[in-house]
């Protein structure tokens, strides 16, 4: 069994790693925090979990997870690299759900998260938590950065074309939609069921935090800089992805759709969460509810030299806590599909 | 491992039993049957359940069900009743997870289901399977009739009040709201999200086919008939029952709140699948969605004589899939609670 | 042309009324107040009044209303109370749609809304301003209480039956749901619609405030007290209110169902916004989306002694701003149905 | 008065036209036909047009419009072209919801409705009606054919930077999302609030037959054919439709955000039902709901070289019902925004 911990408990990422963690046959939890839950039963605040999970939230400054070998940070951005030196210096594994090990440049990540980074010297070290690119390295880390939602989708969707050279590094286009869990367990009026709800808009529109974290991978993908337009919308919808992405074939003429569908079946053809789908399909949100899996397909619109990828997660799985459950399972080398269902909640 | 089969798996009740128990560690699915998609794959014509679910729907007309030690019906009213009288002479269980085998008198099914009864021999045979007041007869029961789902949060939101004498046998009230699930995965413009969404109505409220239902299951409780009315309402949501039940204190000046939460506590406290809330609590439906499991809390309008309970389910889970496999269990000697979670997927 | 104010013009109320006021033919907006937006355009605020409303919001405590005739108060409970007597006194009419003016029983109110009235002395000249039964005291009023959302629908609904003697002062039902928005415009986690879509509870079980204003109206119908449980739900829908009313026949075999039909409909004959629908309909909220209006249907479920009446309403229409500007209408004697559409917004 | 007939009242487009032309000063409706539903009274089957509508839909067949001034085809595609020669032929005018005079290339049109066409000899004299671009025309016309929902809000976005030649007639990409009134009033499964609501994806990503129009007319606006990739999504909303429109600066460096704003706001300054937004704005489709109004704003993402347009509207309005009103106030010689309201129903 690995005890866990969990700082941050009471956001809905926080929220969906207790679920998933409470049905995981190798994870004892020990320590779930929150400043402002402290003190009460998590299956008080959350009547969902009565039966699944019977601890107590404590007060983060007070948690003692000197017996855990994991701590995951489900807190705000800029929380766990106060923590985490000492917590590595402990022998205890980390997994930081939020964006403070994602971006390796820590001048353009205090640009976009306003706000200087207390531990620079840990974020080269820092694994980026995308197993399908980076399985070895997670097997290995002590510190990994759980990928943000919309890059995970993005990222998966566009990997293959990029690290193939089928399409240009140049005119990528992503537009996102989200659901309103991604916005976080936060009382704003805009995320109001009276006003978000039978409503739709872009948010962000001239620039957004997950563009530098998306460059940055896919760049990897095809060695050099990628020009992509990245714009996220908030769907009334409380889980769920889609990424539209649009990129140009380098050589449209010598490439037929089979190829591309063999292709990318073949990319992932050993990956137990990256679900491709036949080609022309169009992937629904729901088919991923409550599931850790990416579904994807490809489309090239009217035959011309335009490839569409449409990719779908649940935001708060695949894109959050069952990623990082998949992490931990690569981290402490239990089979990498324990506790993670791919069957959807749907209808 | 039981092998089991199920017919009608392309509704809303069976596409979940589907997603159930391809999650149970004893139950090996061997054969499901579709009408309308035979031939294909279930994960084709749900692809939520790709990688979860590997069968091909047969024809009903052709399934061999031999191999099978139990066979769900999720069909709709009147098709299992053709066959399972052949399945028993076969050995083979049954659970109905429609309305064939739930009333215990032939006439008022025959008025209520328009139809003639197939088989009226096996009715006083079946079992009605609600565990919480029926175990011992569903795990001995060659045939299992499932309640429906508004009968299962009003009886057991009801039984404990009715048991004790503790409410009149009359002037009972059960006004009822039901996500759409609860229709039934049928073409109607009614249930189009164009027309059902951000709208609200009462439906069947001069009478619906579940009142003698629940009705027959309550008089069993107090030992005579119930003045019951019911009134069912379409919410807007996909899964989820809430049943506000008023009834009336016998003798409410000599009973405190304190006594009926306890009693409702006691009455219950062995149950798994039932959560009796702290009194004065607000279940929400959420909290059971995709969980097998009734929340119930109890309430006493300005401390009067009215006692309100207040009952919520998952109708595809605790009120038709879940509870299923639930009885399963009962009638196969395994644990109640194998295959059945009560973490729900909230948010 | 009515030179009028309105305090309070950033909730829904208020904001549902700057709507249907843009649109009135005798209506000159004059002043609109909130002490959050003061300075701030109301269509910066509020973007789908862009081109229909060219106000901005100045300080509650720096407007100026001595140009008004009438001024609106869409404002919190306890607002009103603080202005009316100064307004009054400039001979400035007011229409209170908060709850500072509904009960006639100063201790009541002040045990419901928990502090002390401001100007109890003006409680009893203040007119209940729900047309239907109170039209000739609108219409001669200074100062109009406007009905909470629930009374509306729950008042409408029984009146008849209550004045007629039909049914029994006792053993009322009043099941409701309402919208999200009859909760106001306020950030709270629980009206997320992460947390309040896909989603239905009930709330104030054991007990609401618009418990004493509806049997307030009731007990003057039937000329005694009624006994009435009250129970409001929260629907995930944005508008909309829905009233299931169950109340017990005083001598049901000599009561038709005809009879009871032909009585609410000559009982609302006249009635420009009270729609009697077919006996036996199912009316939806949505067939009031937006519109003045409320719909009623009568039900006797099982030909029984009980009779059932569904009564729905548009919340933030009839169960607020467009009764306010229906009683505006009755003070200034202008046509009642000026300004006030009945055709709602459905789809 | 005109008088007008609308054919095929009974799907979402037919349905909203009743609702706005029961609120139209000038207008006297006088046949309404639906194959469906003849012999019906439309407030029947339509209960929120109660007190609004008084008119009994009349068979097709046997509908006369002898006495009408205009009629409006509300009908499946390939319904109008078989009745507009005769129509026109009697001196009736006739505004056309659907497609059948929309593309002026008859073979591309066959293509795409994979039907023949019955009268392509009227195809050139009909007028695109977009009043935008096109007001004159529409003015004189006997046969408008109203764009469709998608083209409407992707056009008047892209239009003003394609005739000024800004950006590049390549790599333009129209990523649209769509409400479920788009898809029409039919019973689908696909469309029951069970399978669409809390769901998202895209459709008809290959190729949909709104390309070939939107082609069509932005080909006009730069005058040389356009390399467009549109990919239109369900949204789970009743009503609104999101444009994201990404183009290419031709010269970026030349070009400021303020001349950007400054271009499009004098473009639309004399246009009653194109709101431009202030630079970097996020229109919400709900401040379009039941509103006749576009409503715009411009981004620049990190400043590049990329121009992204959000446009947003009601489908039912100005993607159908409203526009063909401000088509019949131009063709009759009444005031443009005679009837049609910009406040928007919100929340």
């Amino acid at each position: 069994m690995i005890n866990v911990g969990v700082v941050g408990a009471t956001g809905y990422t926080g929220l969906e790693l207790l679920r998933l963690l409470s049905m995981h046959p190798n994870v004892n939890m020990q320590v779930v925090t929150s400043r402002g839950e402290q003190g009460r039963k998590v299956a008080d605040v959350f009547p969902g979990l009565r039966g699944a999970v019977d601890l107590t939230y404590v007060d983060p400054e007070e948690a003692d997870f000197s017996a855990c070998q994991l701590v995951f940070f489900a807190a705000p951005n800029g929380t766990a690299m106060r923590s985490v030196p000492a917590l590595l210096a402990q022998g205890v594994k980390v997994i930081d759900l939020a964006a403070d090990f994602r971006l390796k440049d820590v001048p353009t990540w205090e640009h976009w998260y306003s706000m200087e980074h207390a531990c620079p010297e840990l974020v080269e070290e820092a694994v980026y938590g995308l197993p399908e690119i980076n399985r070895e390295a997670v097997a290995n880390a002590r510190l990994v950065a759980n990928p943000g939602c919309y890059p995970t989708a993005v990222t998966l969707g566009l990997w293959p074309l990029l690290e193939s050279g089928w399409i240009s590094h140049q005119n990528i286009i992503a537009d996102c939609k989200s659901g309103v869990t991604g916005a976080g367990r936060k009382a704003a009026v805009g995320l109001l069921l009276a006003e978000a709800s039978d409503n739709f808009k872009a948010y962000s529109a001239s620039g957004h935090r997950h563009h530098p974290e998306i460059a940055q991978t896919l760049s990897l993908a095809g060695g050099k800089p990628v020009d992509l337009t990245f714009v996220p919308h908030l769907l009334p919808v409380i889980r769920g992805i889609n990424a539209t992405l649009y990129g140009k074939l380098e050589t449209p003429e010598s490439v037929s759709n089979e190829e591309l569908q063999a292709f990318f079946e073949a990319r992932y053809a050993n990956e137990p969460f990256v679900d491709v789908l036949p080609f022309g399909s169009h992937p629904e949100t729901r088919t991923t509810r409550g599931a850790n899996v990416c579904r994807i397909s490809i489309h090239r619109p009217l035959g011309g030299d335009r490839v569409v990828i449409l990719s779908v997660i649940d935001n708060l799985v695949k894109g959050a806590a069952g990623q990082a459950i998949q992490n931990m399972n690569l981290m402490f080398g239990i089979s990498e599909t324990t506790g993670l269902e791919r069957a959807a909640l749907a209808p």
